[in-house]
């Protein structure tokens, strides 16, 4: 799908204006309407030391049904203590005035440098232009505004038949640096024109996010400002309920968008310059295969190897060894890089040659897939690699 | 201390040789002579895909007192499943039958590249041209014959007067990469002139390690063939017992020794420039302390910032934030860069200047403290930078 077709969402509308909180003549605000009636799950980062706006989002969130979706880069309003707070809230007050609705219907959202403090003042006056633009058809738009060090926007859409009706999914999420998110993501907008209880809708939710941005990891830090939202506007008029068929066909789609944007993080992570995906399976619970992916995933030497397409397989091997798995039997181990046996019995796999993991290695999306021969359980990770553009970034990014 | 003074210890000869295993012209093989009665304490890496020669030498740790220790560079001979067994046997039969000892009173060690087999008919005809060379005085050259990636060797000796007697302490060890060891480091071989039994040996080796070797990171990643070994020769005559404050004297001296060699080792880990004390008090435990500095350790945010210099101290808070640590209370977590107070209830601490960050940054050893404000217990790490030497030295590693 191209660029220009991502199908609006009916009862969503969006804007994007230049606030200049960081860099002047940058998209750095972008408001999302929710029509009347709308339903709205998220879920947020389970850092301890979540950002401002994740405190006013979840407060608010208790209080009024969302109408307005506040968000900013440039500055993650993040261990800003009270003055933080004070300020996520005084950009509230200011959109909900100026949008004639209550303080509470309005989440804030900010991604960027983490311990300075908000330029409210800033924020203010980019509000009105930003509510003078909305549309729903500004998606494409607002995947860029909401962008920090990502080098692409990343904004999927879906159009299913269920029931002899058109329902559109439409979803955008930025990614790039501070990626493992824990029970969310960085920053990610999804919304459907379904019509979904918002228990439900939250069910759909956490189920995705389990499988797709609960599954990624670029560099092991958990941002403080992870957040994720799904909207079901209902203005189709078709109502899902959880136990039928139609159901299960939208979560699947949701879960397929959620995975779709996941990956689109992960190929655009910080310097990233391969997709990795580490499969475990055969192990005794699913937790212990993803202790093990994650391990391998996390591994700076493995993640080098990547980045400098060398099959130096024995660095996986060693990141599965350290894994915090007890009693691990080596000989039943097996490793496979795509479709070549790497490692079994405890060493080289008899049939490897180095130009097999070469050809494996030359490859920009790679699947490890891990056997550890002991249960029926598996689990899988998306990473990528980590070259001298990581260091670069993360080392400049404040300059 | 120069170069030239580290002191030999009474009953240990040592000899290097070029044995051509990965570069013409290298010192790339060790041997260690152990002078009849003495003891010898070992631990190795609890990695479970552990090398061939640690699986060796475990094994012959059982049945006999070692008299050699045979260390090659190189390759590692790890993931080399049944026939890396037999290399490493190979070797210890080649030197034992040269020496006329058994063979199961030779100790392997193998540091290098994983997954390559062990080319052992070098290190066979290396072994005859080490064995005519052993002298007390070699362990400045043997320090260096067992560096792989290191810059620098790592020696460091002792003369402590206890009892009215003077007792010798000399220890070595190499790093660099894949390293953080965990029971044991990459290799480390210290001997004294004392006389301590076996059993008290390994105490003292353990709890040694415990604070030294134990509580360094440089990429997260344990090697498959850390080993430290701690002989004592008994040729002093002086005769070490715990439970008396000579015993401590010594025990003391060894900590000492191991966290010289510990802080040595990050120093000249892979690309770093600068080392790095992550100090975490105020936890309900030790363990809890220790999983939030090695969060903080681990973290390629924190370690990029670090090395270049920049006090974006928001990514040890949110470092802090995402460590396994449950109900942290916010408000009270302070954090210090030297004796710099950066973060106060929850946010930036009100006198903080970005001068005074930066005047630390620019530093190349800092001591980060962190406060957690819930208890007694307290835990520390050594770990160093992030920087672009360190993608490039170990994505050239094979080439």
């Amino acid at each position: 799908m191209n660029s220009s077709s991502y199908y609006p969402v009916p009862g969503i509308r969006l804007a994007t204006a230049c606030a200049g909180i960081k860099k002047p003549d940058h998209r750095d605000l972008v408001i999302i309407e929710i029509a009347e009636g709308s339903h709205t799950a998220a879920v947020f980062t389970q850092n301890a030391f979540c950002a401002a706006p994740v405190i006013v989002a979840r407060e608010h969130l208790t209080l009024l049904t969302p109408k307005y979706l506040l968000v900013n880069t440039g500055n993650a309003n993040a261990g800003t203590g009270k003055q933080g707070l004070a300020d996520a809230r005084a950009c509230c007050e200011a959109l909900a005035s100026a949008a004639g609705c209550q303080v509470e219907a309005v989440l804030p959202f900010s991604t960027g440098v983490i311990g300075e403090p908000l330029p409210v003042d800033k924020i203010l006056l980019a509000i009105p232009e930003a509510l003078g633009k909305l549309e729903a058809a500004a998606w494409e738009e607002a995947s860029w505004g909401i962008l920090t060090t990502d080098t692409k926007p990343k904004c999927f859409s879906r159009k299913l038949e269920i029931d002899g009706q058109l329902v559109t999914l439409t979803g955008m999420a930025k990614g790039a640096g501070m990626i493992r998110p824990d029970m969310a993501t960085m920053l990610a907008y999804l919304a459907t024109d379904a019509k979904i209880d918002v228990a439900d809708l939250q069910t759909c939710l956490k189920n995705a996010v389990e499988q797709s941005f609960n599954r990624i990891t670029i560099d092991g830090d958990t941002s403080t400002n992870d957040a994720c939202l799904l909207i079901a506007t209902g203005q189709t008029g078709l109502c899902l309920k959880p136990g039928n068929a139609e159901f299960d066909l939208f979560s699947q789609a949701l879960n397929d968008l959620c995975v779709e944007l996941a990956k689109a993080m992960v190929r655009d992570g910080e310097g990233a310059t391969k997709l990795i995906n580490i499969e475990v399976k055969g192990g005794v619970s699913n937790a212990e295969c993803l202790d093990v992916a994650y391990t391998i995933a996390h591994s700076p030497l493995v993640k080098t190897a990547f980045f400098a397409s060398d099959p130096n397989w024995g660095r996986i091997l060693a990141a599965v060894g350290r894994a915090p798995v007890s009693r691990l039997d080596l000989d039943k181990v097996r490793i496979f890089l795509d479709e070549v046996s790497i490692v079994e019995q405890g060493g080289r796999s008899p049939s490897y040659t180095e130009e097999q993991g070469q050809e494996v290695m030359d490859r920009d999306e790679i699947n490890v897939r891990v056997e550890l021969g002991r249960g029926e359980a598996q689990g899988n990770v998306w990473t990528c690699d980590f070259s001298y553009d990581y260091v670069r970034i993360n080392a400049e990014y404040r300059t």
